[in-house]
């Protein structure tokens, strides 16, 4: 039987502020990429987000941040390996504990914004995300996009190393993102995205944006739930996937 | 046997900033309250400080504080109880992650500064910080002041509350502190500080400020590091305690 | 010819957090209560919402509060008055280089939650608050709550205070708000609210929860963009004072 | 007559934790670069060196910083040029109320840290640093190293770009800061050091590392305060420079 996962980013309102339709998120996807406070969350934000998982069966990840919230961590920030080690363990530990009372725990770690595209390169910080995720405990595998330094390193580390596609973006023919700035980066066609997703969980390729067939390592599916349409377009590929015969189950 | 535990506030620097001998301090206490980033702290300087007092044998409690970096934790902030549980169990969760990883893990919860103060009247934070220590698992002990809303609320509970005493403070007849406005409300004197914690220890006496005698419950003693001269004097403390046949000990 | 002031927050969102539908709401006041950082708003969009205030024709006001993203500003914060008064400053100048280097300045001063209800009462702060703004020169008026401690030290300190009332809440026939936790607090009919206002802005009376007649002090009209119907309220507002012949302009 | 300035940095105390002598560096030099919040410095202190600078005589310049406490700005943080112009701006005008709070202004900017040095090469954030400027208004000179692009795009926007030279460091024959990773890049001797700034001040020249002569641009003397003996250093040149005849004044 086919099996794949679908993880979406929940958690990011911080105070007053919020953000995503978490609610709708939980219903479509089996892993949450929790926010730890570093780029977005609260304590009570986190210990809320942690329960309404748990009342959903949807796993918990830490989704773990360079620390800047006013930048949503999506700046990068030349800290040194150490800072950014001791950084991470920090924001696990944080998530950790909200999961513990709520009786369930964090079972992945997905680095978040800066920091996951900085680790598809960057050797240094890289094996600061896979040196704070060992320093934890417990093995937990990270969640990733494939082909990252970060990957390789995580599985030097004897790590599971997780890769994961993107559901609304288009691919070039050597399996890499194409870029926001070309044509093709976005799909908004929810039926077009369920599809690709349906042969992706079956087949493991995807049409590329010159059309043809490329392999796309994936055990999980990032959904979004932070934009208009978002949510809507995560449930399409959920009910989409389990009417073809896909199972929907967290990879942790 | 008699036995005690001296505790002492380490971790207090942050980034750029540093504050106390920590050094010192570790050779002379049994307890270390580790700061854990909401008042003072940072991940590597946490990371750091729980390396540090295993390598000394002491044992490792989380400093908890109000979320107040610019006021270091010394000032009141009327954040909701919801809030408050959630931070608490937050920077436990943190430091706990820290600890872990050099092989050690929080025995215990002191509340800092501004929060440690207003526990002893106010119902609602009291409760909230003991909420936060049950949700944490484990029913770590709280250290508290003798006589403080806190204590009785931990100890309803089911939590250990653990008394303390301070050193270099003056008490009352009725074994209160003796106001810092006040005359005698701060001791300078290391002899006679050690000969008073002598005495704590052995009889569960002080002589207050008017020449009385008065009955204190502590199992732990409070010393400083982060003013000039405390580390001498904790040092002095300490010394003076063994050589009186007094074992320190962590309550923890 | 009766002319009265409609003042809102705006410029509350911060880094990647939207609140708040600034643009609807710069169509219907005339005076803006521009975020500054502590509680929310970040520089740029302190400086977006500067420039869109200069092209409605909207006076700014600075929004001053104690210094907490987390809790919005919406918590006592126990600071020394010179805590508060440098930090008030400091939101202070941090605004007017924003407004400058888009052609306008700062008009007035206006604490924001916490903050303000405080001062209703708290001698030590209001004076602070007051200090701040006298020590940032050119007197800035002050917008406050009729009655309120800070009210009457601005004017001590040859401040003008400029008496506010909200025009969606109720009032008691003493002439302070009902509590939010007593029947008749908010008010949610537009047509009701506006007929209220006209008679204010017209009569300087409006009627109180119990039916009858209360003069009310106030010089300025507040409006909310933060919650559904607001914006669409506060449109309603200006639009039936404008027909009744009431003039919107700023007081400052 | 010759004339140099002597610059420092200062009030990068924070809350609680202190940093540096500014009371010793008060007394040797003619600018003050006053940290303004985003890499340490909070309002209070903020207020008080300005304080502090009135009545040494100082000048007070803005010491702007990326948005990073917990780095003290020394960390390159990738935010968007109008994120950085805007978080520039923001910190002038936070400064400037301080300053004008106590009878001065500020006179001047100086990048700090990660951003300094980031500005010698990187256009982007180089132009978003003289845009804040220029927003600003009045045109402040900004102090820099000789040779940067931002001392370019000063320049070509009308801004007076000051070159300083840094008291304690080993130049190469070119010219440039010998790397901290190479012998000869801090210089420990104060006599040494004294002798190699007054013949800067006369003649404009250093001896390298190489031992040839170089010629330096500068029309400032960074000098430190925040390391042990620095302090000293520090009066030791300004004394050595007095007693040669060379008048100690501010570039601006």
């Amino acid at each position: 039987m086919t099996v794949i996962d679908l993880n979406s980013d929940v958690g990011e309102s911080f105070g007053n502020w919020s953000m995503g339709d978490d609610a709708a998120i939980f219903r479509s996807v089996s892993s949450a990429n929790v926010a730890c406070g570093f780029h977005a969350g609260d304590p009570s934000v986190m210990a809320q987000t942690c329960r309404d998982a748990v009342a959903a069966g949807v796993t918990v990840g830490a989704h773990v941040a360079y620390r800047d919230l006013a930048g949503f961590g999506r700046r990068f920030l030349d800290c040194s390996p150490q800072e950014l080690a001791d950084d991470v363990l920090y924001q696990m530990g944080a998530l950790e504990a909200m999961a513990r009372s709520v009786g369930t725990e964090i079972k992945y770690v997905k680095p978040h914004g800066a920091l996951y595209n900085t680790i598809v390169h960057h050797e240094v910080h890289a094996q600061a995300v896979v040196d704070a995720v060992k320093a934890f405990g417990g093995d937990l595998p990270l969640l990733l996009l494939p082909g990252s330094v970060a990957l390789k390193k995580a599985e030097q580390a004897g790590l599971r190393a997780v890769a994961e596609a993107f559901a609304d973006r288009g691919y070039t023919p050597e399996g890499t993102l194409v870029s926001r700035r070309e044509e093709g980066a976005v799909l908004h066609d929810s039926a077009e995205v369920t599809e690709r997703m349906i042969r992706l969980a079956e087949e493991g390729t995807l049409t590329a944006v010159d059309g043809s067939t490329v392999r796309i390592q994936a055990e999980s599916i990032c959904l979004h739930g932070d934009t208009p349409g978002s949510a809507a377009m995560a449930a399409d590929v959920r009910t989409g996937l389990e009417r073809a015969g896909v199972k929907i189950r967290s990879f942790a």
